[in-house]
């Protein structure tokens, strides 16, 4: 038992026997080894440290040339230093304190007890390191539909896992049956994947209170039944427009459904400061952070991150940190909220006109986007071709019957002409 | 043939057997699909473009927390909106030109014919993409010794390929015969991966003209005998502090060597910008930008990107391209190479005068590090934890008897007493 791998998975295996039969063959051999990072971290605070291979001025400091510091002047040198220097694999231990706060900051109750945020290079990379624990040949993943493309890629085309999808956004909501249905069909005690993503990306659907107990009890019976990986791509926490929709995501109440469901939160800056382009995201499990099992499961995703990315972006993991810090930051993303709402109302405007005999929108009231489902027969990448070549507009195909728009990057007063430009173009087609 | 994965592998099948057949099994899956970014990219232009979920101000430009771009207060605007969306899944194209142009500057001759680099979330990053491509259960990978230990978790852990250390660096300099030695005795026709970190981590040693004429022609006859994936990892291009020393990569001398070997560059702002923070690499193959392969590969790594990260950042690129277009650039990093060439001189200097029967080091002439030899039957992590509790000094262990001094990140004027303590400490050990 003094191998390091052996230690951590005897702890997983002892505090999350589900999350232990869960890892893939890549999730049990994978740690992180006791390589440069780890001897470097041993060695900060001696008064010679000759063990990274990073440039300094000899004292610490970043030594780069001029053209690249002045992009980042407007931070203080200390901060410029860290900025351009290395970060730890885990992340800065200050930004992953102040996003647990940012997580905490609408809860109205106490937080159930989880790991310190892991700092990952966007959300796709956290859906990524967690696809590699979890995913794997021979693996299913359930995931509620329409949903977004590339979790095929990212838990299908890498890692061999089987993907499938769970009819879930219907014309009246969100129907929990069939992924529970989906779930028991499943050979009792094999390990299973659900991935939700609320609100939703496609639909822009939040679940209503009584939606939302149901899937919970749905999927606490199928962990009963079998380890049962939760995850809760969490993008657009917060974006919720209208105020009788919960906005906590569900990951606070699943951390302690059951026992056998392992529940990991995937979030991060990119939809919450939008911060798109900073790639700066963020892994959290329900497991004490004061357990056994949480430098295990740390120290797994350290070996996947420094294996696949060396470590985290250090710049960007700055900037967002000062805007953490900054006592205007709530008020300022409450602001971009209201903006969105704004644009979210001038769609919603806009489609309550519209012929539902050519165009029915599925049910939004959060996130970035809604879902138009097309009449039967018309394939959505014809309609997607059609608009952009007579309307000049652009939308996204979602297969088997949807156009996705994207109303967060389009102002308010358009949406209406854009709703204009759809229905006329799909009238064109039918 | 319209299914575009069957059309991307048959190029690059016509365009180079090797690279083809040495492709993993994720490898030949892998493209990058129709989906968001895809559709994205063809609504740029259009009157009105609902297709990214990214929040903007409804005209392109960024709509974030004003704490947030506050740090970025010195780009001008437009740029200041590229940093803080999305970047392409490739990179931005202004950028990849202007790296092609920088590693261009030190050629004396005509370039290769060369995909444009593509950018990556870093070296490792770019390792890792490569290992996905040309890894996999089976795969034999070799790669001189000693290593940077972070290539066996990103070839070996994550995808289960074999890797080989090869016996290279020694006391006499670089070694080619080993490595011949091992290709021959692999079966005949079976492909193998060769990684070459020149400068070195750790020996810090770039090869001599006759070396590296040795190891070229010895890489070309194994070319002969085999489909050989040769992967440059340039980490250090250009940190070379002898002027005999040839700096240019040999990747450009591979990358026109035998059809049968493929040449594929990792390279990256890291070490060349000292922007160890920012997360920016590049992968570029030796396949005419012009062919019909080099879309194929770029479609493939473009799969592989968007699956494991998403999208690279744009937040460094933006910086790094603002710096690599500043006209002092190429001195500024000229007074950084200047810097590290009198910590190197100092390092050297202080070595001479230890006893050689208790530190020996290896030849070394360019990069960040030296290695030292330990006397026999001293264990260097022991050697290694004796420094940092006795005298206060950090380095890093590496198996089997040596210890790596990373020159670059201590000032020239500590080097003579790190060297004095680090000769006391072995004294009281051996």
């Amino acid at each position: 038992m003094s191998d390091p791998l052996e230690r951590f998975n005897a702890a997983l295996a002892s505090a999350s026997p589900a999350l232990f039969a869960a890892l893939s063959p890549l999730g049990r051999r994978i740690y992180f080894p006791a390589d440069i990072p780890f001897q470097a971290a041993e060695a900060r605070g001696k008064e010679i440290n000759a063990t990274i291979g990073q440039i300094t001025d000899g004292a610490g400091g970043a030594l780069v040339p001029l053209s690249l510091a002045r992009g980042l002047a407007a931070l203080g040198e200390g901060e410029r230093n860290r900025a351009l220097l290395y970060s730890p694999v885990e992340g800065f231990a200050d930004l992953r304190r102040a996003w647990a706060r940012w997580q905490s900051r609408e809860m109205g109750r106490e937080m159930p007890a989880t790991t310190l945020p892991f700092v990952t290079a966007g959300l796709t990379h956290g859906l990524s390191l967690v696809a590699d624990l979890f995913g794997g040949e021979g693996r299913t993943v359930l995931i509620p539909a329409p949903f977004w493309g590339n979790y095929r890629q990212c838990f299908g085309a890498r890692t061999g896992a089987r993907v499938v999808p769970v009819p879930s956004f219907t014309a009246e909501g969100f129907d929990a049956e069939p992924l529970a249905g989906a779930l028991a069909a499943l050979p009792r005690d094999e390990p299973a994947v659900v991935v939700l993503n609320l609100p939703s990306n496609p639909s822009g659907y939040s679940l209503a209170a009584a939606e939302r107990s149901r899937l919970g009890e749905a999927l606490g019976a199928a962990a009963s039944e079998r380890p049962l990986v939760v995850v809760c791509d969490d993008a657009y926490a917060g974006l919720v427009f209208e105020p009788e929709v919960p906005r906590a995501s569900l990951f606070w109440d699943l951390a302690t459904a059951h026992p056998n469901l392992v529940a990991v939160k995937v979030d991060g800056a990119t939809k919450e400061l939008s911060f798109f382009g900073g790639r700066l995201g963020f892994l959290t499990f329900a497991l004490a952070a004061d357990s056994d099992a949480a430098p295990a499961i740390e120290s797994k995703l350290k070996g996947l991150l420094r294996a696949g990315l060396g470590s985290p972006i250090a710049t960007t993991q700055v900037l967002a940190l000062a805007a953490l810090e900054s006592p205007t930051i709530e008020a300022e993303v409450e602001a971009i909220r209201a903006l969105l709402a704004e644009r979210y109302r001038a769609l919603r405007a806009a489609l309550s006109g519209v012929d539902p005999g050519h165009l029915r929108p599925l049910p939004f009231n959060s996130g970035c986007f809604a879902l138009v489902e097309l009449p039967a027969g018309l394939d959505p990448e014809r309609a997607r071709q059609h608009l952009l070549a007579t309307q000049s507009t652009g939308l996204v195909a979602v297969a088997p019957r949807y156009l996705r728009i994207a109303h967060c990057s389009v102002a308010a007063g358009v949406l209406p002409e854009l709703v204009r430009r759809l229905a006329l173009g799909v009238a064109q087609l039918a």
